[in-house]
Parts: structure tokens; C-alpha cells; sequence
């Protein structure tokens, strides 16, 4: 690192049911190992991620500030407060990489206007993941969020990322609510030409992983059974 | 995995000089060294990260093919033939994450086409670990590759990827060849408005990463050289 000021570490979590070491570096158990103070989404889910990298750990000895979607932007300013007086921190999302879908952004923003540094470990997301197992262009790529859920702005929403895909050559990535997956599928069926490619990436990492490839036209006679499983949806122009 | 077919696994390399342990999973050296047929971007290094891997894997006993920007789409579907015979086989790129701004998206294609299952090993990815730290937005973000190098091309490109993060709010990636880091940095400046954020994150997780997100008005008269060093570029606004 390029100099002694504190350091703002970013630590990824499991995204489903393995072992840490199946995903996770080595290297990150130590990290999370030797910091004393976190900034994490759910208090609960992090000290058992914490247990987890190191059965040994003193969790009482801990100070955690929970930064979540109910946040306010002058709170994070108080959580940095052990960096100030030299400390290190550690950010821990729910699952995945903290600061890609998910809360965290505006930590890391604040921690680097004041020129901390900021380390980001290696661990699964679940968006690279999926766009690597796709087949899809590599090179270039955007990744959206969620999709509008009223009808009409769906379908345009739809047809606009695969104008995307065809025009800029650019792989679309999205994501939806688990509980809705299924119907998303028969959106993207309905609203788009049936020889585009749909890659729906599910349970990414875990038992039931499942990532596959297909036109349009195979999706609509597929069987398939996604709800309420965490998954990835990527389309694009063969 | 959901059935007995084979498997292409998908397997990232370091980025930097670092130890594997810092940056790959432990699973990943299992998988790496059980697999007897490689797909690889270039076989000297591929050799050389699997006995990093495992110190006592029998080189000679694996067959590797070689994938990269000369080879032909008819060559990829030769490469294959061990799946059809059952065999799982491994794809390894230079640097990162296979088939992520690198070779493999091809074969993964044909593998995907095939039914064959694809699975994605966790690894450093730089683009995904520079967006984590830039601060920037990940809900919504794009990756562009390289931009163009004729000069008023280059500016148009910079001015639409600005537009793209102003009105999409969406995070703006893009990469140069090194050894002209320092002229692409200089280029955005003359580019963009002096309140745009500009993130620069170089040699990622190696000895000498620093990732930094400063206002144009603030690299213009910055003290930096990065020339010849693997570099991520993020633009996004306030």
C-alpha cells in the first residue's frame, strides 16, 4: 500500500451454502481476522461470517455500525470515526462483494474523498460470475439493476437493453426479486425476437447451481423452476 | 452440478505478483490440479500457475490447446473433443477471470451450445474489484473495453461515456494499453467537465495498488505515473 494511512478493507461473503474456503482467498481470513471495527449490512449475518473465517475470534472485542438501505448520508460520516483515529475497517455486505448491488458505495466514496485507502478482497459476485459462464461478450458489458415491474415500462425496458446487446455489441445483465423469476423469464420470451440469448445463472457458487445458455425460442418450451432462488439473467445477440 | 455431463471450468489466474492464496480460493487448487485437458491463452504460463497450484502435479501428463486472438473459430470446436468423450477440461487466461476482457468467451459459447455444464471459479477480477473501491455506483455500471485512439474518436467516446453516467447514472469502465496510462489521463481531463469523477486503480492486489477517486480539477494537477502498469479507468458523476 502506498503510504500509513488507515485502510478501508472490503470483504466479500459466501453467496450460498459452501464452505468459505470454496470461495473466498485464504488471504481474507486473516484480514477479517485482525480488524476491530466493521461496517456491515446485518450485524447477525456478519458475526457468523466472522466465526466462520476464525472459530477462535473474539467477537465481543468487535465494533460493528450497521449501514443499510435505511442509512442516512450524515450517519456514514460518524462510522469512519475509528479511521480517523488510525484505525483500519472492514465492509461486510449480506452476500457477495460489498459496494456491487449492495450498500456500501457511499462508505467507500467517503473513505476515499478523505483519502484513506480503500482495498477491495477477492470474493464471488455473482454478476462476473454468470458473465463468465454465459458465452457472452466479455469485452463489453453493462450491468442494470432491476427491471421496471409495471408491464408497459418492462417490455420497453427490455427491448431497449437488447438494442443495447445488438447495437453496442454490450451482454445485458440484470437481476430481479427471487419470487418473480419465473415470470421474468416469460417477460423476456414475450418481449423479445425468440433467436436472442437468454443465460439465466442460479444459486451461483452453491448445491443447486445451474447456468444456461439458450435462444429464446428453447426458453419458451423450457422446463424450468427458478423462484425464489437467487439468480442472474443476461441476454445478448448470437 | 445438476446432471452427469461434463464440466468446463472456468479458472482465473493472479493479476500481480502475489501469492495464489491471497487472491484464489483453495478450492480452486483442487480443481486445477485433478483436470488432465486445458484450454489456455498461452502455455508457458499456464504450465507455470499450475504448479504454483500444486507443487507436485505431473506436468507431462496434461494436454493443453492454446486459444487467443489468432485462433479460429473452426480450431475452437477441435478443442472440445475431450468433452465429447467425457472429460472435464479447464480454461485458464493469462491474467484474471477467463472469457472477462480476455480469450474464452468463444469456447464457453460452444460449450454452452453443446449442453455441456459451465462452471465459473472465483478470482480477481481487476474490473470488478476497481468498481468495489472507486466508490462509484454498483447498481448500475458498464464495462467498455478499450477506447478508440484516433483523437477526436477518443473525445467522442469519453463524451458519451459521460453522458451514459450522467443520464443513466451508471458507472463508466474502460482500459488503454499501459504504456499509455498517463497520455488516456491527461485525455479525459482535456475531455470532461473539471467536477467528473475520475477513479484510476492500478496494479490490483500487487505490491504496488493504488486506487484513487478524485475530481478532474484534482488529476490535472496531480502527482502520478502509471505508465506500463495494468491500469482500470472509471468515470462517473457526483
Amino acid at each position: 500500500m502506498e503510504n500509513n494511512r488507515p485502510t478501508l478493507y472490503l470483504i466479500p461473503v459466501e453467496l450460498s451454502t459452501t464452505s468459505p474456503a470454496d470461495v473466498l482467498p485464504a488471504a481474507n481470513f486473516e484480514v477479517a481476522s485482525r480488524l476491530k471495527y466493521f461496517i456491515v449490512e446485518n450485524v447477525r449475518s456478519a458475526r457468523r461470517f466472522l466465526r466462520r473465517c476464525d472459530r477462535t475470534i473474539d467477537i465481543d472485542s468487535l465494533t460493528f455500525f450497521t449501514l443499510n438501505e435505511h442509512t442516512r448520508r450524515e450517519e456514514i460520516a460518524d462510522m469512519l470515526r475509528p479511521m480517523e483515529e488510525g484505525n483500519d475497517m472492514g465492509v461486510i455486505s449480506e452476500a457477495g462483494c460489498p459496494a456491487i448491488a449492495d450498500p456500501g458505495a457511499d462508505v467507500v466514496a467517503l473513505a476515499q474523498r478523505r483519502g484513506y485507502n480503500v482495498s477491495p478482497l477477492v470474493g464471488p459476485s455473482s454478476i462476473l460470475l454468470a458473465l463468465m459462464a454465459s458465452g457472452f461478450n466479455g469485452q463489453s458489458f453493462a450491468f442494470n439493476g432491476y427491471l421496471p415491474i409495471a408491464p408497459a415500462e418492462r417490455t420497453a425496458k427490455l427491448k431497449e437493453l437488447y438494442r443495447r446487446a445488438v447495437h453496442d455489441d454490450q451482454s445485458q445483465i440484470f437481476i430481479e426479486t427471487p419470487y418473480r423469476n419465473n415470470r421474468l423469464i416469460a417477460d423476456i420470451v414475450s418481449a423479445l425476437p425468440h433467436d436472442a440469448l437468454l443465460c439465466v445463472a442460479s444459486d451461483i457458487t452453491g448445491p443447486n447451481q445451474s447456468i444456461r445458455t439458450l435462444p429464446l425460442s428453447r426458453w419458451a418450451s423450457a422446463d424450468f423452476d427458478f423462484n425464489k432462488t437467487p439468480t442472474i439473467f443476461l441476454i445478448y445477440h448470437p
